[in-house]
């Protein structure tokens, strides 16, 4: 290690503000560990990440193919896939967007800095529901906003509400929605989210909605915030449905009256994502058979796990209408989720997510499954941790 | 176009603090510009970007054929990158870095970003010199940090120095040192660097050096900042020498200090960059010898622009020691390099970028050629541009 050379300022010389600590994501900790004990021999069931387990669709591979043997790849934007996602929120939505409100990113994370950057400053208040994607409470922070947690428990489905938000005093400057919910994957109702808008209108209140898990439902279909409000900003990738994670492709929509700020800060601190992501997520569109086909494996494993958690003595989750997680409550096994996933890892080789990733407050006595793995590799989870779990059930007694 | 609903913040109800207007890069709209020509038909020099026309070296391209047919790529971070650009600091250098100093980004812009918001507070003054590349003070403003542009001209070679640093009152948080410099190509000497690195260790100024266009020297070998100051932060891509811009992979080495801060940026705001540019980028590290014909053919285009440029009436340059540009003194030609750039753009498809992006006050009267082409597309650009200089060097007199 490299020892501070003098000079530097010591804490005594500090500038009034200092560079805020941000939590880890204590779910790439236990992910690290998990993929150390493989090196080591041992058999992992990756259940820690929202990953999809199959790969990007054939026929986006194959164009990759192509695209590596005669494209000398330089920095790239591909306006046939804006067009192609305008399309969709038509499509899909019945939401009309044009190509110039669509900026392709490397995947929802910079997307999220960039719609924050571009619609709030420093100081803003951003309401989000607890629990949440651990991301949305840090990255703020990093940007100098201010989270401000609402607690959403069982009653609320744990999601925001316009009661919620009207409640807020002073309003705050915005709200992250996020629905299906990473790690709860509820989803709002059409009714539920239309409130959420007429409350925002009403209050002045900016709507960045994170959809990256849309897709993905198993109660029907999922609404978009642009169906209700044309100035929302609205996150998306193809890490989830389109089971391109490690192709780093997302996008924001920004209303006409960000396309400016955003536009500026995509060329100065992002430039262009991948271009053979790109060309391949312009396919992968259309490869909606191979798709849909994902989500029939995740809606049985899905089904597996709520018919089999019970064997855990596991009996509160919230309900699991989207996205590929089930977030439960294990406070009469525990009250520190992150020791008791690591034991969890440790004994049996299932990887999870400790609920204090989601909740700072009430995540101890939480965990996350995600069940975007093979059913396979599922039911071997199952097979390994329900003597596991009846251990810990007696222990805790 | 969307109308803005009612209940948002009119000028009146805005608070105090204005998300800033960031400046756009000219270069872009010029370039998009030249491709809706190329689009009609118009045959088109692209000398606006610093882009390789080379693509990736072949190896690398075979093995990212091998990996997009045998990985299911998910989200991933690649330890034997990492491990390999260690080594390569020990081995060019002669620095010692920590794999885990590294971090691996979807770019240097990212990097870039990712280093100013773990080692800097809104507010900070960063140092920097004017020329440069226009990136660095716009996502400062994003930031809201302050950058303070010192005019370097002919007589600094266009580069910060100790004694301008040292002048600086109050010292400033940080600098941002680029050797070879973008528009310029100019390279600081080992004694500059040197000069330069004491009086920061002196005056408690954090260096933040973009070293993206090392590889590129026409004048033997460039120094890293990491050889004299481990507290250094470096910014640097698999973009330039490895010609792979779009395949969007780069990386930030952070010292001891602020490995916490970075690791808890990067989880939260980025993630992984592109899985399959880490396992090319890999293999990029041993293609030295396709990759020094590149150089070769920059150091020839450099060559025959250095003959030639007078052929235009260009005698004012900033001497090339690096990358691949001229930034070139037009003066006497206009003094207003946009709408000049857009003319001959216009005249001649030969697309070139126009000082304006690189610096606010004097770049009125400079232009950037990149000569990132093939020799036979500069040799045409040459042709076009030598009777079309004739002209407007008469019609300015």
């Amino acid at each position: 290690m490299a020892t501070m050379p003098t000079g530097f300022a010591t804490p005594d010389e500090a500038p009034p503000m200092t560079v805020p600590r941000i939590d880890p994501f204590h779910a790439v900790g236990l992910s690290t560990l998990a993929h150390q004990m493989a090196a080591e021999g041992r058999d992992i069931v990756h259940m820690e990440f929202g990953q999809p387990s199959t790969g990007a669709p054939k026929a986006a591979i194959a164009e990759a193919h192509r695209i590596l043997d005669s494209d000398g790849m330089g920095y790239w934007e591909s306006t046939p896939l804006k067009a192609r996602i305008a399309r969709h929120y038509l499509e899909t939505y019945g939401a009309t967007v044009l190509p110039e409100q669509i900026w392709l990113t490397c995947g929802a994370s910079p997307a999220f800095v960039l719609a924050l950057n571009s619609a709030f400053t420093p100081g803003a208040r951003i309401a989000l529901a607890r629990p949440g994607y651990v991301a949305y409470r840090n990255t703020l922070r990093a940007l100098y906003m201010e989270p401000v947690e609402i607690p959403c428990g069982p009653a609320e489905r744990f999601q925001l509400s316009a009661a919620a938000i009207a409640a807020l005093d002073p309003p705050p400057d915005g709200i992250i929605l996020a629905s299906p919910a990473n790690p709860t994957g509820t989803i709002l109702s059409d009714a539920q989210m239309q409130a959420i808008v007429i409350v925002c209108r009403d209050r002045g209140i900016r709507i960045v909605s994170d959809e990256i898990y849309h897709g993905l439902s198993y109660v029907g279909p999922v609404r978009s915030i642009l169906q209700d409000e044309p100035e929302a900003l609205v996150v998306n990738s193809f890490s989830k449905y389109f089971s391109m994670a490690g192709w780093r492709l997302g996008w924001l929509v920004a209303p006409p009256s960000l396309i400016e700020a955003v536009r500026t800060r995509v060329g100065n601190m992002f430039l262009t994502p991948p271009s053979l992501s790109q060309h391949a997520g312009l396919i992968a569109f259309d490869c909606r058979e191979e798709l849909e086909g994902h989500v029939r494996m995740y809606r049985h494993n899905r089904d597996l796990l709520l018919e089999r958690l019970p064997e855990l003595g596991i009996e509160r989750i919230a309900p699991p209408d989207g996205a590929f997680y089930i977030y439960a409550d294990i406070g009469h096994l525990t009250n520190d989720s992150l020791a008791f996933c690591a034991r969890l890892l440790a004994d049996t080789g299932v990887a999870t997510a400790p609920g204090l990733d989601f909740d700072p407050v009430e995540g101890n006595r939480f965990m996350r499954f995600s069940f975007a793995v093979s059913t396979d590799r599922l039911e071997e989870a199952l097979r390994r941790m329900v003597p596991w779990f009846a251990r810990a059930g007696k222990a805790a007694d």
